[in-house]
């Protein structure tokens, strides 16, 4: 098991995570949402607690845990005085070897998981067609299925299938511990040998993430819908992720704040304040996956402008980028922005422990974490200008052309 | 292991062939093209025999063999005299338990079949993007993984996952064995007790075919290329199997027939005789599959035709199936031209060993070939309207909306 440790002296409290190297990307065929379904269950008890009893009992403690999925990992985190830690680790070290839910939570867990999606998903036309764009541009790559799953899957799963998912990743040497908070290194190790120490390590399969097939074919996605009211455009493109392309990654986190880093930046500015096009506009770079990663364009059209006058708008400002360049002063100010950003992330308990466990568990190191602020400032408006020729080109593509968008109010006959 | 026996005494040959369940859909993620590849080193040699020996073995005593990997099956099959058929069949049992690829034909046959996707995909415009369709209307399904494989992941196979595949899937237990020609059953069945029944059987995984999720995007691919000299619409929707719903596929080959069964049936003689707007067109259903199908709508637009204007004139075509129905003329001249095809394919000594093997490696049994004809009988027109209105309603959609494809020349700037 990694342990890190971010010592923070201010309050005698700490936060406590486990990361768990394991999520949607992992699931088997099939069987689409079980990480999540799975985090889901590692709340209803083991052979010593009950269902429930492991949140009321950090509760009780004056403390507050919860857990979150995504593509490439599961992570648990409490945050409690520091008196408490040692139960706290003793509870997450039994649910990572003795989960036992009862059969009946088994099941209606299930019901909360549908239901979650019916309300996140498939009740929001939005929802449902971000799902569809992401489908057609992860191909063949489990990215391009939702981390909550699909509800025909969700439906299926079988205990069996849940206890394959739990004895085949859920394993110290598949854990990354961070604590953060009121702690020194000295402090933890001898607890954390202890309590994790002893749980036997697992023979760990391979997280395959495949190669997405190059493709040639520009693809658009349409949906009207009798609830949509205002006309939205998205576009997402394929990017290489932090841990991909660290040097590109950068130069992407760069070109994202000079794109959509607040009023001033070049998309708002032009579309919004000066051409009045939009009426909003959104350009996001993700760094974080163990592979791929996205750049995602979005914008709301003002009265009047079609989704396609849109998209010829927003590759205007793009190409203006490709051709011109930026300049110092840009760079330079998007740069300090996240920098600063940084900075203001890692002023809390929490903020440290969930970088460093994000970073960790998606193939980076604890050297990606420390000299990251370093790594951004080395970008030149040089290096932003090529990435943007690369990933954003509007006459080319990287590895295969955006998949784009038009969300539609239902078209009056 | 299923034996199924087919004799016709017109001449002294036979054909015998092994239909292995197993095909392109059953490759691990990241394997694609396996199956097929797969095929390719069944021909490569085996504890006694050399590399391509066995084919050379088959054309020496004036027979010749081959074999075609499809999502679902693997066949092999050779036509040789009768007098010989007992050695090909201890061939056969030879490389169904003791293949054995010298390493440099292992690696050397990957060339081979990258230089058949090369030619047959890279290569050809129409081949890549139909792929790029397929691969955006089978969603979280393998039959949108091209049976090829892709580029990348071809490269990749190690010896051991070749090895992985064989000891999973070739086992008589997982294979069809079909001998059609001068036999009769109580001759082979000793044959086949005394060469295949010695082979042990083996554990056999279950075949993954998941459900295709639902959605509601229409999706629209385009595709210009400076090697397109002709613009070509394309439209593909999701359809049952036969395996999946017999009725509705028997009626949807109905319906095929009645759309695109020569020179007089609907879209021909609207869109390429009467209206002079295509100067081709194609609908076409195909039935075998151990779950989904599809029905792909294709067109060549006359000069000045645009794409949009194409599809809205088959549309019309298909609209007028759904609301006025076809008559029972038209209706019993398809069902009867596709019972004189059938008859036609068997009238062979190989036709009906394909027609055997395809049926039950695709889920079907012995009763679904035996009463196939009287059962394309009992179609009414009613459920030709009806299945017209489910599968390819130009207003709805089956479980996801098809996915439509322009393929356009370079555009002139």
């Amino acid at each position: 098991m990694e342990v890190v440790v971010i010592p923070n002296h201010r309050a005698p409290v700490v936060t406590h995570m486990i990361w768990y190297k394991v999520g949607a990307a992992d699931e088997p065929f099939g069987q689409s949402g079980m990480a999540h379904y799975f985090e889901h269950l590692m709340f209803k008890g083991t052979k010593k607690l009950q269902p429930g009893e492991f949140s009321t009992t950090v509760r009780k403690l004056g403390g507050n845990d919860n857990a979150f999925t995504s593509q490439d990992y599961t992570a648990y985190f409490e945050s409690i005085a520091v008196e408490h830690l040692e139960k706290v680790m003793k509870m997450e070290a039994d649910r990572m070897q003795n989960l036992n839910p009862p059969p009946d939570h088994y099941a209606s867990e299930k019901k909360v998981v549908l239901e979650e999606r019916r309300q996140r998903t498939e009740n929001d036309p939005r929802g449902l067609f971000y799902e569809q764009m992401r489908n057609a541009l992860f191909v063949n790559h489990p990215y391009g299925i939702p981390v909550i799953g699909w509800m025909n899957e969700i439906e299926k799963y079988e205990w069996e299938d849940v206890k394959t998912f739990y004895d085949t990743w859920y394993a110290p040497n598949n854990a990354i511990l961070v604590v953060s908070g009121d702690i020194t290194a000295e402090e933890l190790e001898p607890l954390a040998k202890r309590i994790y120490g002893s749980i036997p390590p697992k023979e760990l399969p391979e997280r395959i993430r495949p190669q997405i097939p190059p493709a040639n074919a520009k693809a658009v996605l349409t949906l009207r819908d009798s609830s949509i009211h205002q006309p939205a455009f998205t576009k997402i493109y394929l990017a290489p992720s932090e841990a991909q392309n660290p040097q590109h990654s950068h130069a992407l986190q760069v070109l994202n704040e000079i794109m959509d880093g607040g009023a001033t930046t070049r998309l708002y500015k032009s579309l919004v304040v000066d051409q009045k096009k939009a009426t909003s506009v959104s350009f996001d770079y993700t760094s974080n996956a163990l592979n791929y990663s996205s750049i995602s364009i979005g914008a709301t059209p003002a009265e009047g402008v079609s989704l396609d006058e849109l998209e010829s708008l927003i590759d205007v400002e793009i190409q203006k980028v490709i051709d011109e360049g930026v300049t110092q002063e840009e760079s330079d100010e998007a740069i300090k922005r996240l920098q600063d950003e940084a900075v203001f992330a890692r002023d809390s308990v929490a903020g440290p422990a969930m970088i460093f466990g994000r970073i960790l568990s998606t193939g980076g190191s604890i050297d990606d974490v420390e000299y990251w602020t370093e790594n951004i400032g080395l970008v030149s408006p040089t290096l932003v200008q090529e990435v943007a020729r690369i990933y954003v080109n509007p006459a080319g593509y990287w590895l295969r052309p955006p998949v784009t968008g038009h969300l539609l109010p239902e078209a009056t006959q």
